[in-house]
């Protein structure tokens, strides 16, 4: 049977949460590189989110995607990678959005929450009518009722969106909860294909993605060297080297980690580092773990467990 | 259900082969009082073998354990957690060993390739007339061929050995690996307990422990903060998290690490690093990367991946 996995690189989108998208566009032109030599089918390449609804002061490239740069400065020549980018709810002006034969972009992913299913689903099918691939991804699905996601569904059903992706935002998912929730999907959503973004807080991205993909996933989000928010991603590099299919080559992967990765680990902060272990354990949201890495307190694991898990502990920052 | 599950932390004798078990007396002292008031009920304090057989000139606490010292100068006074100690063929002077009622030890466990078993249940008839718990650690396990583990357990079931190890000893297997050998293991040794003893090359050590669990092994191998040679093991902080035990606490754990895994770690190496990654994926003894990150080459994964997987490469070390 063909291999019908697709791998969805998400190094610069995900990983920009960490350095505030401080990428030179030489570090993503080698990425863009090595991920189509490594044969993995989508990179995503940032945000299209809009600079003038976000109030953003500074220019950004990647989290405010510009589809003539990208073309003119960036991605000169599409070469095996397709390019994808993510757009939240209520921050990307749609009219930014160019019909797909004009942009080097070909598919665009919709974040909402449970709650912004249905604006989302209007924005799938606009992207859909400009003529990219859609996805819509609904985040933080380790707190959402039941009954309200079999609502979603209803909707979801009828819509033209080509990937439905279960997003484990809070890294709190073990691989039976994942099994769990992609049978849950695949039963209400048929004929859609299924996506899995998986965070590393309690190592068990890679693992939670494997149980997906043999479930029937055919969507998988990954970073390289996990670079991604807190925890970080399923690695990009596991992936190519695991699954069996003829076209995924690990050593392009390894170059990009070689020339880049190592240096930016030393700059900025990812990966498995207890205070994200204990929030993915917790099954909460890694901003407060995130204000206590970046305080004097950042290793104080035992104050933080006891503040997390105290009486009065809310989601809001440690620090004052 | 009672929860049966036992977990043996490994940080002192698999940690020992990342820094020639170069651990104080304090700090063994505190790993043990952190995995009792954690309620983890075994701590592998580390070998037992032979110093005279081993002709080792320096001494060395954890690696050639003595009775008389551990219980005058480390152990005065046990507490929840019960001790281990790990031997291997060839290398263990059984007349070392003293009935377990003059001794601080619990269990002995016995590592053995495939080969070796019929050797590996004498030191178990051996050390159980003692007194001791025992176990056999078949190593190497993902090499074996089913033929030779076959009449290998024809030998073990006449045996009075409590537990029977999987070990993942190249961190080359899948949670879908383990559950397959955890359900042969179970057909053709069904007095026997099992256990699981899990490398991290592939970020899978946590997660190929869980499945193992779940399917009916009862004996769990970790280490602190995953302190083991090259990609390490299981991380203990997440199985006393995650398995649902009333008698588990993670606060001990976090208190161990914040003492001292963090700077333990800045001294010593041990976790997912990318040649250790490609060992793992390449069903490989990781003694060829552990070598190459002893040179000056260290992170040069593609040279790394090119020696290993050329027709030339063999399991020699890579540097003269």
């Amino acid at each position: 049977m063909e291999n019908r996995t697709n791998i969805i690189d998400c190094t610069i989108r995900d990983g920009g949460l960490v350095n505030n998208w401080d990428f030179s566009v030489k570090f993503v032109q080698d990425l863009y590189d090595g991920l189509s030599e490594a044969g993995v089918e989508y990179m995503e390449i940032g945000y299209k989110n809009s600079a003038k609804l976000l109030n953003a002061k500074e220019p950004n490239h990647w989290r405010f995607l510009d589809d003539q740069f990208l073309k003119e400065e960036v991605i000169t020549e599409k070469k095996f990678t397709k390019l994808s980018a993510l757009v939240d709810i209520g921050r990307v002006d749609p009219n930014d959005i160019l019909p797909r034969e004009q942009s080097v972009l070909d598919m665009i992913r919709i974040a909402c929450y449970i709650r912004e299913v249905d604006k989302g689903l209007e924005l799938v099918q606009m992207f859909h009518d400009l003529g990219y691939e859609t996805s819509l991804n609904i985040m933080a699905l380790s707190s959402v009722p039941e009954q309200q996601l079999i609502e979603a569904f209803e909707m979801v059903k009828e819509s033209p969106v080509d990937v439905v992706y279960i997003v484990d935002s809070f890294g709190s998912l073990s691989p039976t909860d994942i099994e769990h929730q992609v049978k849950k999907f695949k039963a209400m959503l048929p004929n859609k294909q299924l996506g899995i973004h998986t965070h590393n807080n309690m190592q068990l991205a890679f693992a939670n993605t494997l149980t997906a993909m043999r479930n029937g996933v055919t969507f998988l989000d990954s970073s390289v060297y996990g670079m991604g928010r807190a925890a970080g991603n399923c690695h990009t590099e596991l992936l190519v080297t695991y699954i069996q299919k003829a076209s995924y080559e690990m050593k392009p992967v390894l170059g990009v980690i070689e020339k880049h990765m190592l240096e930016m680990r030393q700059k900025w902060e990812w990966g498995y580092i207890i205070p994200y272990m204990i929030s993915g354990a917790l099954n909460e949201h890694p901003r407060v773990a995130m204000a206590y890495r970046d305080s004097d307190d950042r290793d104080k694991y035992v104050d933080f467990y006891d503040k997390v898990t105290s009486p009065e502990a809310s989601l809001a920052p440690v620090s004052k």
